[in-house]
């Protein structure tokens, strides 16, 4: 089973374009959770994503309510924020688990971070560091869940 | 100590940004050898790595001999190729170890990668995958060596 990458309300389609590219390569869904800063069909979004959008297992939602009344998240899920200390790699990640992650500019909302406190994860920085490129983190994060758990990755 | 990420000829300056944001973030110097794609005072370069450009550790080589020359190579190196089946994650790192990561084109020279064979490491990928974006693959292995030495890490 796939990983499920969950973008909340993203901003820059180079960004979400790269993401999906990196999805197909790991073998994960890739969920968009509207409003997002740009038309989905755009052409920075494809260009970013190379020949690689068309294989992409996508699901766009229309808004984060209809996400969570569709999907099951209970502690198959984690969040990554820089409002915790909890490196990312202290989480313990199951096939299938849900892996969010929030706009360039506001993060996941507040509300959501709160609610499911205990399983927020990081990417630990230098002191001179404020923020990662959004892509990069989700590569980060996503291929420690395939490391965590490699037996099962679906490389054929 | 931090580790070192080497460039080998990137050609697109948004990557090369990108990274640079990633190397601040992360505690790394980054190693530039050209010829490079870009003129590296190029405001698309400084763009992507936002205002962190001025507080990266850069060395900039001028071709890859000068670079071997200066650095002492030996196992304090990790090559990422697509050309081998060892996963990064199988790999140690040591603290202030290199990384090397070829041309978004080319990938690492192969006489370079043949020299240093048993030294080789890849991202895994999917049968849908061919290649990830180079900022987003270095993410992915600039943390998890990070992650393997974190009791070294320098957050303060």
């Amino acid at each position: 089973m796939a990983f499920n990458l969950v973008l909340v309300h993203p901003q820059i389609p180079n960004n979400t374009g790269a993401i999906g590219r990196l999805c197909v390569n790991a073998g994960a869904s890739l969920h968009l959770i509207k409003p997002i800063g740009f038309d989905i069909d755009e052409k920075a979004v494809r260009r970013a994503g190379l020949d690689y959008w068309d294989k992409l297992d996508l699901h766009v939602w229309e808004n984060i309510d209809e996400f969570f009344e569709k999907n099951d998240i209970t502690d198959n899920a984690h969040f990554a924020t820089t409002k915790t200390d909890r490196p990312y790699f202290e989480s313990k990640f199951k096939d299938s688990d849900f892996i969010f992650f929030g706009s360039e500019t506001a993060g996941i909302p507040e509300d959501v971070l709160n609610k499911y406190k205990s399983q927020n994860i990081t990417i630990p920085m230098t002191a001179n560091g404020r923020s990662l490129n959004l892509a990069i983190s989700t590569g980060i994060i996503l291929y420690d869940a395939i490391r965590q758990t490699y037996s099962s990755f679906n490389k054929a």
